[in-house]
């Protein structure tokens, strides 16, 4: 059995969007400043010049990230702002979409949406069975990455910190909680256009 | 002439204080846990076991920043608070406190401190003409350190990021600005007890 992720792009000052995210900026206002490590716009895929020696690169990351994703747990929004400009579900892996409304699964030419009604662990539970080996990527919105987190169920969180403040935008880690969760790195991979850092829950 | 830095200790949801700060506690309500680095308590100062070759461990960071500053700017309220903790300024340096009530220039055993009421802007322009040619800090809390940036004083960051969730407290970076404000990563030291990074403000 895999574990459950959570691995997603965040400004230094925490933001995974911009403001304002539509369908027309489904990064938010900004917001795809965030993902130019990911498409290379800018990167010249060299380790940056602090004396560290990076364990991989962006696109390792990125692929390893991939390899390792047997079943994707989306938000609502996400879904409605992502569907069309993805034309297929964003891994190629059974996808279960937090929602207050039901509905049919709907097949895509990869594999197909699964809509929950009962939330996300419920979300997460149908991921695990589906993700077999592979670990589940619990990719976003912000909302449901909050929601994962706060009902206990994230194994791990990597962050691909990306040299920016935003100053603005959805909050990836905004959880209320009376308690705190420790952590522990476990990897760590730094390259110009980002600092991927990943750490396990400890429990 | 030295550079304007920020350093701070941050968890991982980016709050550099836990909630409720007082005397009875100047870090916060569980707030401690994030200088658990710089005193020690329980880091092994080992390298975490993540592939990477740290370019230091936390007590170089430390020393370091000790060696370095030459003057520091802090809030009022973290000099309400910390003064009588620290029987002396901060750090062994000119210590310029932006406040709205003006004060006569307090001297300590090691240096002075100095009311300043026109902005943090002032303070610190007052602080780089005492550093010479070290470098000035702007110590925080977290509301000065988010005035320094918006009057784009800031020449440095460095975030001491702990591997915690606070899940709430005062939070660093949460600066209102419709602009973007790009960086670049400067310096990488990685241990078990904090992943410190330091990145230059790209103007």
């Amino acid at each position: 059995m895999g574990i459950v992720r959570v691995s997603s792009s965040v400004s230094l000052d925490g933001f995974s969007a911009g403001p304002d995210v539509s369908t027309d900026a489904p990064m938010g206002v900004g917001g795809e400043r965030l993902h130019r490590w990911l498409f290379g716009g800018g990167g010249d895929r060299e380790v940056a010049a602090d004396g560290t020696t990076p364990g991989g690169d962006d696109a390792a990351v990125s692929a390893e990230l991939y390899a390792r994703t047997g079943a994707v747990v989306i938000g609502r929004r996400t879904y409605d702002i992502g569907v069309d400009l993805w034309g297929d579900t964003p891994f190629p892996v059974p996808t279960f979409v937090v929602t207050h409304r039901a509905q049919e699964p709907r097949p895509m030419t990869s594999a197909t949406f699964t809509f929950v009604t009962d939330g996300v662990a419920s979300a997460v539970a149908q991921a695990v069975a589906a993700a077999g080996d592979r670990d589940v990527l619990v990719m976003g919105g912000a909302e449901v990455v909050r929601q994962a987190l706060a009902a206990g169920v994230v194994d791990e969180i990597t962050l691909n910190v990306v040299p920016v403040l935003l100053h603005g935008g959805s909050r990836l880690l905004d959880v209320a909680s009376d308690r705190h969760t420790e952590l522990e790195r476990t990897a760590l991979v730094a390259t110009a256009e980002a600092t991927h850092l990943t750490f396990r829950v400890v429990r």
